[in-house]
């Protein structure tokens, strides 16, 4: 039965059911696929255009020449069910459905329509996306629900309840660096659901690392049978919403989704170590930390910091999450020494580099060699930055330089104040070196401890 | 006693005692002077030169003619005794002591040094402020550390025993519109401590607001006298590092601070409702929402929004927060039918515009002043933006039209990944009309119930 999904990650031909003429909202899907350069045939249906934008529309997906494999509806409400007649005779595989106005309005009508759909995908033997929803993403097959979306593929898999949320959290990890494997908007989730997402994620090769935005599910048994096969092998991290009566009541008119008693999720979330987040700036730390940095090693940490005070907060933060602070050997106290002022400055872990280093940036790369050359190190968190942004600029590739002999975790911080330090410019060539970016060591030590409790409990379970 | 401080804040005349010749460090006090254009006499002290930048110099405060009121002490630790006896014979009202190499350094020597200099300030009837420290920004007195500081003053006041966060957390607030009233580096703290700041900052006119990063004190029982005489009035918000053994070891070598036991502060702010943060952002985001936000009526919050996803989440924040979703009264949800296209959006608070809004801002403008025209209502969340930059822009003037005329609170979001709307230049106009933006509406919501719970605390003492 699982294997059914392939149909929307995979497929060979598209049809876009309901393709409107001019700039309306739902062209973005062919400007989408377009845009990603799908390789199949791509299949417009109109009711009587001939042709729109210069491509042939057919009246019907029954005058479509050859198979069908996703069928993408994004006609008006009143004609979703002629057109799954249509899908359910052509034996496509996939169904994305767009177009919206069902449970989500709150009315027995629209709960009614969504059972029907469900027996006419079962009936017809393929699977319905949405209704209500974006689509996927999926860069290896070329599809996207939007145009301008990334065309590189990565180990990040995004299941999405919401789909502004696909474009807003696609786009935010993208500039920090991270890519996508699959990416799905469930919309109402009328046939594939959460748990079915969940499932086939945690089957999928290329995906390493699960992100969700959650409203709520309709089934959850299967949603605890999914998170249990799933969380055991793949972190998933999962924005739970709806769990006030104010969020709830948001989320019925928003997907229609049943949102459940906040306990019994937080029970949930313990039991099988879902990583739950608060909101979007969370998921996407936790994400940078799964992405790009090595759970292994003690987690011994060292600080390097420019100004002092943020040093002893990064020290508390350390401690505070249940790593701890690494004790730099002789020999790398030997060299500080040599390579730092002696006054302004400490030597001790969080090392001081003082406040000269933002007039000298090398003193910053070598205070990093000198650490990841510690065998009693696993992890430095490096907070500084120049006291020009040219400065600054040389800062981060001082990093990327000492950085680039070793395995181990390198964390940057871009301080909130430091010069220009929060340019996305100044901060590209970081990410594209895999090496994750936090506004401050508070933010980068906690997500790095979740990162390392969970792949200890992953461990533990063997 | 306490009138002794005026002479740090409110200096006539000032000396720079071992003012060097070339760049150094300390040359940042002449160059901060200069900068902010100080309108006394200046008096340069150097050993043996006769002139440094074509400043003529003495080579003691003894030969400096009329007056001095304070002195930035930055010779060598060999010459501060000297320095000081000669500030005692002068007369002069404070002593800034930027010179390090006393306590911080872990042994008797520093300390003994130290209550040397809190004897000789205390027989010469002056005041100390440092060693080890950065001394004092005070816009109206066209005082600062460093070139480059605002000139401008405002409510804000900033007590710091880091000396970099000075220059961090200042460029920081500047960016987000808000000004200082005075800011005062404390380092090690031998005489003038956070206690002394406290009583000062919350007895001045012109300071509103609190910030405080504390490492630690040395006599408990007067902070503790200090908060109590300040929190009823004024709001403090403290930074307390140094709560883990790794902090407070990394204080003990950054300003020599004796940090404490976790419980015991913790309990403090409890008691005295001090408003106690996590990290540099948690303090940047109270400080907003003092700083911007009315704290009267009800804190009935209507979220805006264009994204359905992070509408849902605001309002759990908002209920969590223990704030209330406002009901928009049947006027608003007439004239909010009138503007919004039928699907896609929803009335209820929140208040979804839909996604089409990216293309027509107007609609988010149009929504903001249908709801600031409700008297349910005493706060608007919104968040959105437009498809392209021009739009963002657009998106943010509409934000500023809307406000104009009420003095309901407006908060912005400038969401991750929503188009260019976290470039600072989009959002300068927001911060210059007193608008605070936040990047997610969970740290809004939660800044503005901590500032709104405050202000209840201090309306039930009376």
């Amino acid at each position: 039965m699982e294997d059914t999904l392939e149909g929307l990650f995979f497929p060979e031909s598209i049809a876009l059911y309901g393709i409107p003429r001019g700039i309306k909202p739902g062209k973005v899907f062919l400007l989408g696929l377009l845009d990603q350069g799908f390789g199949g045939p791509i299949h417009l249906i109109h009711p009587s255009a001939r042709e729109i934008d210069g491509y042939r529309t057919y009246q019907s997906l029954d005058q479509v020449p050859g198979p069908v494999d996703l069928v993408i509806v994004m006609s008006p409400r009143d004609t979703v069910f002629d057109a799954l007649d249509q899908c359910a005779r052509r034996h496509v595989k996939a169904v994305i459905l767009y177009t919206s106005g069902f449970s989500e309005l709150g009315d027995e009508t629209g709960r009614e329509a969504e059972a029907r759909m469900r027996r006419i995908a079962r009936d017809g033997g393929f699977r319905i996306l949405g209704p209500n929803c974006m689509g996927v993403l999926s860069p290896d097959s070329r599809i996207a629900p939007f145009p301008g979306m990334p065309k590189t593929s990565g180990k990040l898999g995004f299941i999405s309840q919401s789909g502004s949320l696909v474009n807003l959290f696609v786009n935010e990890c993208s500039n920090k660096g991270l890519a996508f494997s699959h990416v799905v908007s469930i919309g109402n989730g009328v046939d594939v659901d959460m748990a079915d997402l969940l499932e086939w994620m945690g089957r999928d090769d290329k995906t390493l690392i699960i992100c969700s935005y959650c409203e709520g599910t309709r089934d959850s048994a299967r949603l605890v049978r999914a998170l249990r096969g799933t969380t055991a092998h793949k972190p998933v991290i999962m924005w739970k919403v709806g769990l006030t009566a104010a969020g709830s009541r948001a989320a019925a008119s928003h997907t229609g989704a049943m949102t459940g008693k906040v306990d019994l999720w937080n029970s949930l979330f313990r039991q099988f170590h879902v990583l739950d987040v608060y909101d979007i700036e969370e998921m996407t730390d936790l994400a940078m930390a799964f992405y790009n940095l090595e759970p292994g090693g003690a987690a011994r940490v060292v600080i390097i910091s420019g100004p002092g005070g943020p040093a002893v907060s990064a020290a508390d933060a350390v401690e505070r999450s249940g790593l701890s602070m690494a004790v730099p050997g002789e020999e790398s106290i030997r060299r500080l020494r040599a390579l730092l002022p002696p006054t302004g400055t400490s030597l001790d872990n969080p090392i001081d580099v003082g406040l000269g280093a933002s007039f000298d940036v090398g003193l910053y790369q070598g205070a990093l060699e000198i650490i990841l050359d510690d065998p009693g190190v696993d992890t430095v968190v490096i907070l500084g930055g120049g006291a020009s942004t040219e400065m600054s600029a040389d800062f981060v590739q001082g990093i990327i330089r000492a950085k680039a002999g070793t395995d181990k975790n390198v964390i940057a911080i871009a301080y909130p104040g430091f010069v220009q330090i929060d340019q996305k410019e100044l901060l590209r060539p970081l990410y594209e070196h895999g090496i994750p970016v936090y506004p401050t060591p508070e933010r980068a030590v906690r997500a790095y401890a979740r990162m390392v409790r969970y792949h200890r409990y992953r461990s533990a379970r063997g």
